[in-house]
């Protein structure tokens, strides 16, 4: 169900995208995750807070549950909101079937709403009966969706080594400190510094006493985990160099490159189903070569949708991406029974699906209007399941330069319907 | 020409996006410019440096040329590029038509490149013949190109009066300095250290002394140019607090952040062009209402395109979009015309133009197969020109309540078609 080793959209660079990881031994530790996601979202400029601001239609923070709950080592993740957004957060794991997540009030700052889930796996704490305590707890932001398991399987180990640990990464830019008079004091040597990033993690019980102790200045002021636990728990802890892609959503931008990161991961994949017909085999064998210009994976399936016993199998992979090649414009009775098919693998229900029905035929000889109704209707009424549906009219020709030329512009717009999801444009007929 | 109040696209905050600024006096001084661009982009992963990567299809650097050269009281840009980059910066000036502007061989180091940046304006140099020398140079870097007149006069005044001065912003993560093995030193408290950004300002003189005075330790390792300004001029800069869109492209998601800041800002504003004939005006109307909701300026041009004497006039503005209202869909004589006046005013050669051709009609009596092809025929034409010539059939409904929802949906469809700018779109005729 998810894209291919990656729970939310690989953001790494240009040739890392979307490429699935080595595969990873647990850790040998009990390992619990706490996601602080308080924030009020000032710097995004806009009224919701970030973590809950909506990419492709799902709340930020769903992206980054969904990044810690698919890895099968991390026991729980506790969701540390303000309290009027408790309502909203129960929603957002009960839409998006989030599992061994529990919910938890937040404080009035970073260091106090950390606190508050951390005593979520302490006797007699007053949230909930408390959680199996872990050995080690993994302390990430809300608003970092792009945390893979590498990482945090490299955290952990050195946690469980040192007794704390941290991502950092370089520098972008210069630090300065400046005068009482907003001058310049002195500049730091970048080479000797990092920016300190999530995910962090702690032995539970160093982290828990350092915040035991910690002073109210350190819970209102302070932000830096691994500064308590140096602090009050005498822990200097390792610090890891992390991907570029733990990157924090802070502002409007942010929720942009985010939007894009995502839509990139999850098009890398696209099924093509054609009738069995050959006319429509042909077809898809042609657009099969002309896809794989734009994505990594191009899948072929021929298929009788009348004896779909296999399809819903193949489909419960990790494709977001259907072609559906047909020879001729009338019939919508296959597209309803993928709908339905794709309905019942529920991949929908985490990211929008893109559904394409593909028709040959001759322009001259078709009669757009009725089918153009249709199709509006039908694909109305599936976007309410976040299944987009689009139509494609490919222009059959004999000669074969002009229907090569026919097909890189199919292969052209499919690419497009597919990476930019937009649901504006569904139930529009496009003519290639 | 240029969008309202921002040079290359505000990237400001949600409220402030596009609002044109304050108008401003001139500094009294005389200023120039440096733009080092020499990086070679290897944090974005991709084989094309940063500065030279396509946003909307034009290079990064134009954009930030561009944010610099219209700013009046900037007398000279001086852009420094790596010998292999020369040919291709020469390409984009004469292309996007940037004035003012010298480009420079650069150093092997950023520093290198700036100071070679800064010999231009001294007799004698090795480059060319010398450029009149400003007593304030503004030194901004080229991956930065949402910089707006009013922190460029902020640090040019702030510099005239200490000697230097440079744009600042909060440190979005905490910096800690590590030990020897790869852990925790200490944590500096955000509160006292600032991220140094771009743009920066100096006395020439004195930022020209300091590169003259300084080692090659800092000309090859070095970065920050206030640095040197503290150390070999004496000057404890003054630090501004920038606005958020200073921000730095590094990485292949600030791309996608840029690209969709710039088209939300030429997106702004749409120009409705309608045919003086009754029912097309009627409908510019309602489109005007609906519209309202989705862009912030829209303007209403009823006209016939035959006597398009002023039409140039009003198009010589600030508008990227254009919506061209007709109740027949025949006819493509106008909109040949209507490209001819956009080229007319070159606003294309900055940005891609948005064309859409409106008609209105009854889809049971339309016949689109012949429009299909003389629309995507004419669409392929002018997209060599940079205009994206999209078509919309609007169904004309008598029903007040269908009419409504009709044009709401093409409200939605025209909406996103300005917004993505997409070229795989264009000569496709949607229906609303």
């Amino acid at each position: 169900m998810e894209p291919p080793g990656a729970g939310v959209g690989k953001a790494g660079d240009f040739d890392a995208a979307g490429e699935p990881g080595p595969p990873r031994r647990s850790p040998p530790v009990s390992v619990a995750a706490v996601l602080p996601a308080g924030g009020s979202g000032e710097r995004l400029g806009g009224s919701t807070p970030k973590q809950f601001c909506p990419v492709l239609g799902r709340p930020l923070i769903s992206y980054t549950v969904r990044a810690i709950e698919r890895i099968n080592w991390i026991s729980d993740i506790v969701v540390v909101v303000s309290p009027e957004n408790i309502e909203t957060m129960k929603s957002i794991v009960r839409k998006y079937g989030h599992e061994r997540t529990t919910i938890v009030e937040g404080g009035l700052t970073r260091h106090r709403s950390i606190f508050n889930g951390l005593k979520t796996f302490v006797k007699g704490n007053t949230f909930c009966s408390p959680l199996q305590k872990p050995e080690i707890i993994v302390i990430h932001d809300a608003v970092r969706p792009f945390v893979e398991e590498d990482i945090l399987f490299k955290v952990v180990m050195a946690a469980k080594e040192h007794g704390a640990a941290g991502a950092i990464r370089p520098l972008v830019s210069t630090v300065i400190a400046s005068t009482t008079d907003g001058c310049l004091d002195h500049s730091l040597d970048r080479a000797k510094y990092r920016a300190s990033e999530m995910p962090q993690a702690f032995l539970f019980d160093k982290i828990h006493q350092a915040y035991l102790q910690c002073s109210d200045y350190d819970l209102d002021y302070g932000t830096e985990c691994l500064h308590l636990a140096l602090n009050y728990s005498k822990i200097n802890a390792k610090l890891i160099e992390g991907p570029s892609d733990l990157w924090k959503v802070t502002y409007k931008w942010d929720l942009f490159a985010a939007d894009c990161l995502i839509k990139d991961t999850i098009s890398q994949e696209v099924c093509i189903i054609t009738d069995i017909k050959e006319d429509a085999v042909q077809m898809g064998f042609l657009l099969h070569e002309k896809m794989r210009n734009h994505v990594k994976h191009v899948k072929d399936i021929a298929v009788s949708l009348h004896k779909n016993d296999n399809l819903q199998n193949i489909l419960l992979g990790q494709c977001y991406s259907l072609i559906c090649i047909k020879n001729k414009l009338s019939s919508f009775e296959e597209i309803s029974q993928l709908v339905d098919i794709l309905e019942n693998t529920s991949a929908s229900v985490l990211y929008p699906v893109v559904l394409i029905s593909v028709y040959l035929g001759i322009l001259e000889n078709a009669s757009f209007n009725s089918e153009i109704e249709s199709l509006t209707k039908l694909a109305k009424e599936v976007k309410k399941k976040n299944i987009l549906l689009y139509g494609l009219f490919i222009q059959y020709k004999k000669d074969n330069l002009k229907l090569q030329e026919t097909m890189d512009s199919a292969a052209a717009l499919i690419t497009v319907l597919i990476r930019e999801r937009n649901p504006a444009f569904v139930g529009q007929l496009l003519v290639a």
